[in-house]
């Protein structure tokens, strides 16, 4: 298998990022290109999840993926190597988060004509990468179980951008001290329009919910 | 019980935060005080952590400890409550780490004078609070097995800055694809020098041999 393609992005110079995230996004729409940003702490089941959905979406939407991270490029091959879909690694050289400048360094790198849904999985981190909009069009984050109830409380703005919530891991759930309902309060508290997902990337449950509310999303996004 | 006390951190002025990282570690060795700075991903397990080891310290160490966060005072209510350490919140007003003088405010609502061991727990993230020197006097992350073991692969920095790695969470090693052996090798790429301890704050394993190395750390920093 050829070698995964890794961008070394660049810190971005210019300095109104959510003007340079609108002029993404109507490029995008013009195009009929879907952006997700996809958020997380590390080890949330990020890759996981993606691999599970990518499976579910073959032959619904054209996709590609770009894998944000600090260093190594683990991601990108792992999903390539499970679901052959396209998929590049952006290396932020040390920063913490991508902004839309950056975003755009990375899709400068797919081959836009011929998708539909871009998944940006961004750095792992619950602060940093909800300040900066991408230029998505929707923003998903993923809870896990392991990581407790609590964290709307503790990064509020991460739980305000999300669009859905995806929570994960359900099949530790009785292993560990997580109330579902309690989280569902608390993120409600931080956005009540988000949509909450139960899944679990390892057994599959919830994922084609998540496959479907895609599918919906790209669809909306190419005829509104 | 009183409302625990919280400090609206402001955000640094001064350029060199290495210098004033040293200075603030002189002054700290000239009081005979140990700063732990104590790192993870949100939800590794920190505060159950801390109050484990807390407990165990009773009699054996002074202690007192700051709960950095981005809002909430959930964390250090629980460990006054729960140990009866004195505790105080930090609000980073959204910033993603602490550096020196960001910590040096903190300590300044500190009983010094009455202490041989402040734990600065850092704010929940995996990157920038490895890019700056807090003026501790030695690092600690914990890295929890649901987060997978391939995390120093992906968060360099933070595995070579740290000391002390504590694998949180033994418990639930049956349920989790990590391997433990790999994940000690991925840290000794990153770090040889670091001491690499599993726990389980939830039942108690491994916790002990936490607390003797803070007793030891503090005893050769205060008779070095």
């Amino acid at each position: 298998m050829d070698e995964v393609k890794i961008i070394e992005i660049k810190k971005s110079v210019f300095a109104d990022n959510d003007a340079d995230a609108e002029a993404l996004r109507a490029d995008l729409k013009a195009r009929g290109v879907y952006l997700l940003n996809l958020m997380s702490s590390p080890g949330s089941g990020k890759t996981t999840t993606l691999i599970q959905t990518l499976l579910r979406l073959e032959g619904r939407l054209r996709v590609a993926v770009m894998e944000a991270d600090i260093d190594s490029d683990v991601d990108a091959v792992k999903i390539r190597e499970a679901t052959g879909v396209p998929s590049i690694q952006l290396h932020t050289g040390g920063m913490c988060h991508l902004d839309a400048e950056m975003t755009r360094q990375g899709l400068d790198n797919v081959a836009l004509q011929d998708v539909d849904l871009v998944v940006l999985e961004n750095v792992g981190n619950l602060v940093c990468p909800a300040e900066f909009d991408t230029g998505a069009v929707r923003n998903a984050m993923i809870l896990s179980v392991p990581e407790g109830e609590d964290k709307p409380l503790k990064y509020p703005l991460m739980f305000s951008v999300c669009d859905l919530v995806l929570i994960n891991k359900m099949d530790v759930l009785p292993y560990f001290d997580f109330d579902l309902e309690k989280c569902r309060e608390y993120i409600r508290m931080r956005n009540p329009r988000a949509k909450v997902l139960p899944i679990c990337a390892r057994t599959g449950e919830g994922v084609d919910a998540f496959a479907d509310w895609l599918v919906e999303e790209v669809y909306n996004w190419k005829h509104a």
